[in-house]
């Protein structure tokens, strides 16, 4: 045994089964399917760039927690700890390469030595989704119509978006005398679905007072319709400006499409990040408001600023993989798929194995998964096997059934046995389900 | 200009732009569709391993490119840099999780410090396949017709499988009294395709003999049929054993199901790595034979000894990227698709923004990738950009159709405008194509 490497994976990092990367595997396609849709190109940048470029625009907190070491060349590298510095960085090298505006999502891996007591991982997937180059409701709204149609590809009934303007919130923080105090402000407001109104109160109360604390109060209840909510914000911030014209503009087209009961106002979001200049949005399963938004963005018009001259307007949001890949989980209750067989062919006696082989080319050749079991054990075996990996159907031909030229179908989930005198019968039968 | 960054990749690492990536996408899609018609399923591992785990079978050259540095927390960790290592590692780990034999597929990248002056990149992805937990010729010829199957999903049309077996080739090489020079023996001539017959005789003459070589070269021939080679090279080798068998049995599952034509036995075929002990292969393209093998496999008995006493035997092959889409473009002559979008709603003008957006929430419903210009432009513009992505109709609303109440489909290949009164009679001209 002393020359045995014990197994084990880093703290924070993670295997996944064939259970959960078939899950996994199954939510980013269908979210590739509605990006696609919606007209959404893939890129992939390096996982390993210049710390220099990628740490450029970071704080104090990113930089210690970022996995950065010498290379063989002696250059500074660092690990990507998420996709937005990567695509700033790919906007200003290939601006004249790409067409603007320019849709692209990018669902990779990234990396953050975090403290791992938190439950949070240091190698997890982001999936970010942005529309480059222009600055409109058209595409603001596009990304609310893109996060809309994924929840539907992902078969999610009732997910809303919402949707708010860092400008309108701003303005009003002015007129209450709280501009300076914006930053603490932000941070408390935000929390305000996970602490509650009374703690969100107290908390602004220190930092703005009494008065002000009441008027933001107000400005950040959330029980109108979309309609009277921005009449009252926008009062509230000094009346009409393009802000609020954005919003009315992003809810109109919501309208059109049909869409507006997926839409909601919600003055309280203002996303923590200094990065954003203009809407905001977060997106709440209605059965489970709990587990927070799982797919979060907003406008920013800086991005690619570190790197470029350019002018680079943007907007965009990120989905929240695990936390919706938690919420399927809840809201689906299904097992989790082992496998995508549909067709174990058994081997009943290996002598057989060509037959086995050609049957199941056949059914390949018929758009059946399928796959013959590689060596010949018993058959309950076998079928247990086929069970495991969510096969439906078993295929049998022994000697017997061989001297006598048919072949056996066992349906898995009834245990029942048919008997087929044509092997592409049996496999029709498989077909039909 | 001096506190901007110049946006640049390390050398070695590569950005994929849309036209590369969507073409990167749609090969590993349909891998991904063989591999799982076939019974594979996917897992995935940590990028980022203790070097121990990784570094414990590797040899000096492996070590040299490994990326390898310490982490916060002190540990000493690297980079994958290869899929077989981490999967050794995971089957040892959850070898009571995992139901046996266990087949799997796992496309990822993998990083290696190697020199780019051999046109090599430091940041490659790899597409491994595998069948873990069984020795039987049935396992072996089930990545044979996997290969298969992925061409013909791929549309490529005339691939070859070429096998070998390590054993034959061994006890050949007892019988010529070359078993102490196996190494070198195995190293020149697996360079045959590449260096041709001749240097390839000029070669083994200098570590064998005259003699030997003779004996060697005749072995070696490929200009037989699958069961006259495998007479001359058992006889050659001693006569039949298990080794041989496994061949015939291969072949005889071929056979049945009518695939011998894409199996072609080279006694040539060794792969230069130690780690076979029983079949080798590898794939070529009839049309591009010089660029070399696109897949390429054998079967390891001993896949996790480093991890575990228990026994786990394997066999699977690996898809070179790659060379496989350098082979790709060279056979379709297709120009890269720049994107998915099949429909460009135009904006002519942003106060019917909400009609536009309605009209592409129709489209997609009926299943049409499309998207909504996000600024009015002139419409040439626009219509260019919807080229560039790859659409083939735009659609178009003014001020005057509105008036008129119509909406204008033009498609972009003939330049045509059509005019339609209901926008679902121009979205099913769309789909019509």
């Amino acid at each position: 045994m002393s020359d045995i490497i014990k197994p084990r994976v880093l703290k924070g990092f993670r295997d996944f089964l064939p259970g959960s990367e078939i899950e996994r595997a199954d939510l980013s396609e269908k979210l590739v399917m509605a990006f696609r849709q919606s007209g959404f190109v893939p890129i992939d940048t390096p996982v390993l760039e210049y710390a220099e470029i990628l740490l450029g625009k970071a704080g104090g907190e990113t930089e210690k927690q970022v996995y950065r070491f010498t290379d063989h060349g002696g250059r500074d590298v660092a690990m990507r700890f998420d996709l937005t510095v990567p695509l700033a960085r790919f906007m200003a090298e290939h601006y004249d390469e790409l067409e603007l505006p320019f849709r692209r999502y990018h669902i990779a891996k990234v990396w953050r030595g975090e403290n791992t007591q938190r439950g949070r991982y240091r190698e997890f997937t982001q999936c970010d989704f942005d529309i480059i180059g222009v600055d409109s409701a058209s595409a603001d709204f596009d990304i609310v119509s893109t996060i809309v149609l994924a929840m539907k590809t992902l078969g999610v009934a009732g997910a809303t978006v919402k949707i708010n303007h860092r400008g309108i919130f701003n303005r009003f923080l002015s007129i209450i005398g709280a501009e300076t105090k914006s930053a603490d402000t932000l941070r408390i407001v935000d929390k305000l679905a996970k602490i509650g109104k009374e703690e969100t109160g107290r908390l602004l109360e220190q930092v703005l007072g009494n008065t002000a604390k009441d008027e933001l109060m107000e400005f950040i209840r959330e029980d109108e319709a979309f309609g009277p909510t921005l009449e009252r914000i926008t009062s509230l911030a000094g009346g009409s400006n393009p802000d609020s014209d954005r919003i009315e503009q992003i809810f109109a087209m919501a309208s059109a499409a049909g869409q507006d009961a997926c839409l909601k106002l919600a003055p309280s979001i203002t996303r923590g990040l200094d990065y954003y200049t203009g809407v905001v949005f977060e997106t709440f399963l209605d059965k489970l408001p709990d587990i927070g938004s799982i797919c979060s963005g907003g406008r920013y018009n800086n991005l690619a600023s570190l790197y470029t001259k350019q002018d680079l307007p943007g907007v965009g949001a990120s989905v929240g993989l695990d936390r919706l890949l938690a919420a399927l989980d809840t809201l689906n209750h299904k097992a989790k798929p082992h496998g995508y067989t549909q067709l174990l062919v058994t081997m009943a006696d290996s002598r057989l194995a060509p037959q086995y082989q050609a049957a199941a080319f056949l059914a390949r050749n018929a758009g059946i998964a399928c796959e013959v079991y590689p060596e010949a054990r018993k058959l309950p075996l076998q079928y247990a096997y086929a069970e495991k990996k969510g096969a439906s159907f078993a295929l049998i031909r022994g000697i017997e059934e061989n001297d006598r030229n048919i072949w056996l179908l066992r349906k898995l989930s009834s245990r029942t046995m048919q008997e087929y005198s044509s092997l592409e019968d049996a496999i029709n039968a498989v077909k039909m389900g």
